[in-house]
């Protein structure tokens, strides 16, 4: 579980996470994902709960951070890459946020269809007299001045959200305090609840090479099937990732896979990142669809997270 | 891979493919699922791509076998069970077979939207000049009398099987024979592929204890977010696993896991089976789905049967 340790220094809160993260043995997981996820959809229905399927299998599997990108030409997959996170940013969205975060939107036409995430930081309760001391939850500031603000958090009225003045319409993690029979909010960072809080979605402008570089300070794994087996390479990783405290599983696309991808770039698949691995070993379908192989991967590395956390 | 070894005795062939596939440490899985799989779809068409998703888990991963049951009644669930076998029974069904095989339907009226299996015995030509002597095809018996059969195998004509005289649309497995210059068909059991040859679908109209008795020849590993950690007991299923050959994964429904499933015929969920497992440690989700319980199962067990079988 991560857990965030402020330390006060100059009056100046600063915040250890990264530090404590890497410590505890608490290990992250990002993905990288190619544009053309959605391309073998043949409409919005479709590509819809392809994404959705991502989006639960990322929640699933406590991933941090999704990161999209063009695997054939930013230009011409912009617009799916914006479908992707559009839909990702949504499904991430608890319920009685997303009117006002997510105005209606053709992307969204088919919204309806996404199965809920259904994790901690979307509340099954909707009452304020169900709100618990300490409790953390996601709002949405409605009005805000010199005081301080009201944050919608999914009950009946705004809460007041004291000492902080924030934009209207920012997102923001409270923690819900109840003292002298007094409701107020207080903001914290995501960082501080301990449950899973759902994941971030970018888009890298870069190619895929480029966008791997800058990820260097963290551990990344290539998928693809003529990867090691992962059986063969699993303790060298989880030695590697219990040091960096931050992997990047990276997915090539239906039709072209990672080797084929760098390969337009002249990189070869052994060239960039830590490993490639093959996480489908004797697969019995001639392909395996990225949504698929991200449940697989995903399903794989936290099983042996379990080994080192504990 | 599986292989299958003849022996004549008395003039009768004998099939060892059971015991080889125990000596090699071929290791096969099958899944026990619930009716309830496509309770949490809305419509047909969601059901569809449901219980698509978990025809595609099962061919990624070799599944020799999927059992349905009803984990509610028998009699209320049976138009459900009836659904999910019509459709992964066409899943499986070559594409051009389906026709003469599973004859309009409206269980199938969504069916355009299954993802294809793309399998090995799915394959892509349908010319018969590409086919190759000792190639294996699935086919389906369009005429026969005395001095054999002639067999669609997805080329432009029906082949002639000789020797054997089969009823009209069976299904059968056959090895291409080119030899001087003339094509005709062998007879054989999908056992003696190399490849994986796909799944079959059968229901079990017991409840999930009396199946899961009449399963005991097998390695029963039901999953449950309150079994023990996959890591915690991964070395005795292997070592289990070796020895019997064949494992049966059982799964729960989206509202009822497997512990209250069998509360309800008063069976402890640790008192039927050899292992109770979860496979998806410290889940981020309330909930995990079915066909995402199955996919990420299925993933962490591949990895492991890799481990054992090289």
């Amino acid at each position: 579980m991560q857990k965030t340790f402020y330390f006060e220094e100059n009056g100046i809160k600063l915040n250890f996470r990264a530090l404590e993260l890497v410590n505890s043995g608490s290990l992250e997981i990002g993905l990288v994902l190619p544009a053309s996820l959605v391309s073998d959809a043949p409409d919005l229905r479709l590509k819809t709960l392809k994404v959705g399927q991502v989006g639960r299998s990322a929640a699933i599997f406590r991933v941090f951070e999704i990161l999209l990108y063009a695997d054939y030409s930013y230009g011409k997959q912009k617009g799916d890459l914006v479908l992707i996170k559009k839909l990702l940013d949504y499904m991430e969205t608890p319920q009685y946020l997303r009117k006002r975060l997510h105005p209606s939107s053709p992307l969204l036409r088919c919204a309806g269809i996404l199965p809920p995430l259904a994790t901690p930081h979307h509340p099954l309760q909707s009452k304020r007299r169900d709100l618990r001391d300490g409790e953390f939850r996601e709002g949405v500031v409605v009005e805000s001045g010199s005081k301080g603000s009201l944050v919608d958090i999914g009950v009946e009225q705004p809460v007041r959200l004291s000492g902080v003045s924030l934009r209207v319409n920012t997102r923001v993690t409270v923690k819900v305090v109840i003292k002298d029979n007094k409701l107020y909010l207080e903001k914290v960072d995501s960082g501080e609840v301990g449950d899973y809080w759902g994941y971030v979605v970018n888009i890298s402008k870069d190619s895929l090479g480029s966008t791997l570089k800058k990820l260097h300070s963290s551990l990344i794994v290539l998928t693809s099937r003529y990867g090691d087996p992962f059986v063969g390479v699993s303790e060298r990783i989880l030695e590697r990732w219990r040091g960096v405290g931050r992997l990047f599983l990276v997915f090539g696309g239906p039709y072209h896979g990672l080797r084929e991808i760098l390969e337009r770039e002249k990189i070869d698949l052994y060239g960039i990142g830590d490993f490639v691995v093959n996480f489908v070993p004797d697969q019995g379908t001639r392909t395996v669809r990225t949504e698929e192989a991200v449940s697989a991967a995903l399903a794989v590395l936290n099983i042996y997270r379990g080994t080192i956390s504990k």
